[in-house]
């Protein structure tokens, strides 16, 4: 049975491997040399055009909150596998690193750094995994949002995932993310409370069930209730739970709003339409239609592409745990480290998949905009040192297939990159979570419509510098010209 | 930005619409009528032929905790659509209710009763939402996790999936289910920590990254840990990687254990293929192939056909997030409810999706078990005054299909519903998390193997009793009339 921790803390909510590395370290005393990580994904989620950053929030109170506490000491102790001079360290051990990253609601694309950790190789490995968890999960839920409220821009979208999510922090924070991608309110109560998130909701099936009369219970609802939107498929929607509804709000006047009709099972664009014909029929012309059942950016597409007469959508399984890709692949990869000088000297990882090489350095990442027309021309990575913001005209190249490119001036070139920790204090101060949502709309301003489309948008340009190019190619050569030569070591 | 409160409860964690039933229940004082609710799903996740049932102890903890904070009343109060005395009843409010639920690791089946919550109707509709939010998911990992387990049945199942779950709770909870699934550890250190769960992991790329060069890596990594498995795709498997990690093991010979080597991209067939033979020439007949990169049970499955030479897996993605299916959708349905004579009145909900109907009535659900060769003919879901277990021959019968059954003799009726909470008081100890493990094990020995593969398993039976059945088919027909004579209401 879970035992209960009064100084329960997320410190150990991290892999085994980055502690055993820690000890590695930390025995060869290496572990304070200072070292460089990023977070980047491969491939778009969802094959979208682009990916709304999200996860901010709860990565600063998790990197503020960084702290060993006794038992988790303790329970390292009793896994007899760390001397005791390490467990001290690690008691000791806060967070002192230097974080940039995105501000949530910033559009990001594959394979550019969208966080990057310096701090001393021991911090920055054994916070990772909590990282890539919170990154993760909230960047899918905020695409996820903003793909479906494309295909529904001036109706309302339901958050209603709550029952269906994957155990309650995703309820939560997935709710956030929703709200963040363009969402308009939850169901999750407790999510209103910690969020400020406007919650949504009216009644269930079991309402009806328990007064074993739909015309009893919709009345009994409008005598509790001013603002009435009434289930009406409890028994059968067009012969019972449509004119229902109508025969309480004829009846009850001026008492009640009939606000709306929910839909939740059948035919949702036949049943639409007739229910939409019998309330105006009835004079209810402004009573809203809102449907729910499985929905996402297709069905919803299709269902308007149907004629469907839906003014609000309920979503719920399908966009909280995003259904059609459940997870988003970041990883968190070292691209320097700290020499015996003090210098940092560059990393790269190989590996068998040609997608799995990183790009090794300190990196910044620019967004490329064409002053004329306000439009984005792409991503531009560059070294630390390079000054893109500077230049007259720049070459964008793509970093695979090199003879695709072009030369782009009159732009200016955005620092994406925010600074979030300075030497492990916090220097940034979080907007409100209506200014992410609006910051997303504003961003998503600056792409072309090809890239926004849900289905085959154009692959946006995500390119490196010729400096930063150059460099990649240098490191995997060498690292290839040390294998065929089986010289050991390099670069010491 | 998110407002922390000290005295953050669950009992928020629901949806909207339960809040506002309950005030219509309250207005019209039928709050504390007792009610019964059902928890169920309709079909089985991942096609699978059985489902693994968990969730019980977080359910438990989350109810027996049942009760809004001041800053839950604050924040309710602020919304401004709930009086004052119905605030002040729900700050009073415990859950006192009866619950009947199958054991953690019961093996369960599409749309049989698997938690029965007799309580006020208030509370039952309030605990809703989190009750299934718990459920669906923990149900569901621990589903894939003994899919997953059924191809490796023995070697080491990993879990490695924090990184990749929906957020925090879901890579707790998720290894906690993957556990009770079958797996054999995890690489949550929180997770062994709270759950007594065998935590495993040695080290990443980036410590070799860190080094710059694999064999120093590996050297220092055996001369901090005795246990070794080495991580070698790095820069290249064959060339690098493995002939490395050998040499460090010649090198160190008795002053390390070399456990194993860990693959994690490439092709896994060839190269556990090439690692094996290398491994055995050097004398390392005993070292271990641990594998890992987005397997499931088909890309094992696949692997072993082709001759992988794998003898441990790490599984992360593909099971924390149950990537093929990541909801479970259970629902939770008003069975039945008090009348004014203080006796239970049997519900129903018909929908326009015929799988959507429920059964009506206070159930239990049995496992029919042959006494002569020990195997389960299947469950039977009786009404609750019904007493299987002192039947001479049981008629099972599919419940659309009617004519497809057979007559059952010899047989234990075993009860699947334990009793948990007692008019609001816990009566159930919960078993060990290794009992648990074992539990799954046993159970799936009572299954004949048709209902255990990963593909195309047989269907399972799941019969209703006739009495079950005559009354699902009467209600059925009582709300028909009830439409078509447009009679109300009925039943009062």
């Amino acid at each position: 049975m879970k035992k209960n921790y009064a100084d329960d803390s997320y410190t150990l909510h991290t892999d085994l491997y980055q502690i055993n590395m820690a000890k590695t370290y930390w025995d060869d005393k290496i572990h304070e040399k200072m070292a460089v990580f990023e977070v980047f994904f491969r491939k778009m989620p969802f094959n979208n055009g682009y990916a709304v950053f999200a996860g901010l929030e709860r990565i600063i109170s998790y990197l503020k909150g960084f702290a060993f506490t006794n038992s988790d000491i303790e329970y390292l102790r009793d896994l007899e596998w760390y001397e005791e001079d390490f467990l001290t360290y690690l008691k000791e051990l806060r967070f002192t690193g230097t974080v940039h990253a995105m501000k949530e609601g910033e559009l990001a694309f594959a394979n550019e750094p969208l966080i990057r950790i310096e701090a001393p190789l021991i911090q920055g490995q054994l916070v990772e995994t909590a990282i890539l968890n919170i990154f993760n999960y909230q960047t899918l839920i905020a695409t996820k949002a903003s793909r479906i409220k494309r295909v529904i821009p001036d109706e309302q979208a339901l958050e209603f995932g709550t029952r269906r999510a994957q155990e309650m922090d995703a309820a939560i924070w997935g709710t956030r993310a929703a709200y963040i991608g363009g969402f308009e309110s939850t169901s999750n109560v407790r999510a209103g409370k910690m969020f400020g998130i406007p919650v949504s909701g009216t009644h269930a099936h079991a309402m009806i069930q328990a007064y074993k009369d739909e015309y009893v219970a919709f009345h009994k609802y409008a005598q509790s209730h001013k603002d009435c939107i009434f289930l009406v498929d409890t028994y059968d929607t067009l012969k019972s739970g449509v004119p229902n509804a109508i025969r309480v709000a004829k009846e009850l006047g001026e008492k009640m709003n009939f606000v709306g009709i929910r839909l939740d099972s059948g035919d949702l664009a036949y049943l639409s339409k007739q229910a939409r014909k019998m309330l105006d029929e009835a004079g209810f012309t402004k009573t809203k239609i809102v449907a729910s059942n499985d929905l996402d950016e297709d069905t919803i597409m299709n269902l308007k592409a149907q004629g469907a007469r839906i003014d609000s959508w309920g979503i719920g399984t399908k966009l909280i745990t995003a259904y059609d890709q459940p997870a988003l692949g970041a990883v968190y990869k070292l691209v320097a480290i700290e020499k015996e000088d003090g210098q940092f000297v560059d990393s790269i990882k190989i590996s068998g998949n040609p997608e799995k090489v990183t790009t090794p350095g300190l990196k910044k990442v620019y967004r490329i905009v064409n002053k004329e027309n306000g439009k984005a021309e792409g991503d531009y990575i560059t070294m630390e040192d390079e000054k893109p913001q500077e230049e007259e005209r720049l070459n964008m190249f793509h970093p695979t297939y090199t003879h695709i490119g072009k030369i782009v001036t009159n732009f200016e070139a955005v620092d994406l990159h925010q600074t979030i920790f300075k030497d492990g204090e916090l220097v940034y101060t979080l907007p409100s979570l209506p200014e992410i949502q609006g910051f997303v709309k504003e961003n998503l301003g600056l792409l072309w419509e090809e890239y926004k489309r849900t289905a085959n948008p154009q692959e946006y340009p995500v390119d490196l510098s010729q400096k930063c190019w150059d460099n990649k190619m240098e490191q995997i050569k060498e690292v290839q010209d040390k294998i065929r030569q089986k010289l050991q070591p390099i670069n010491k």
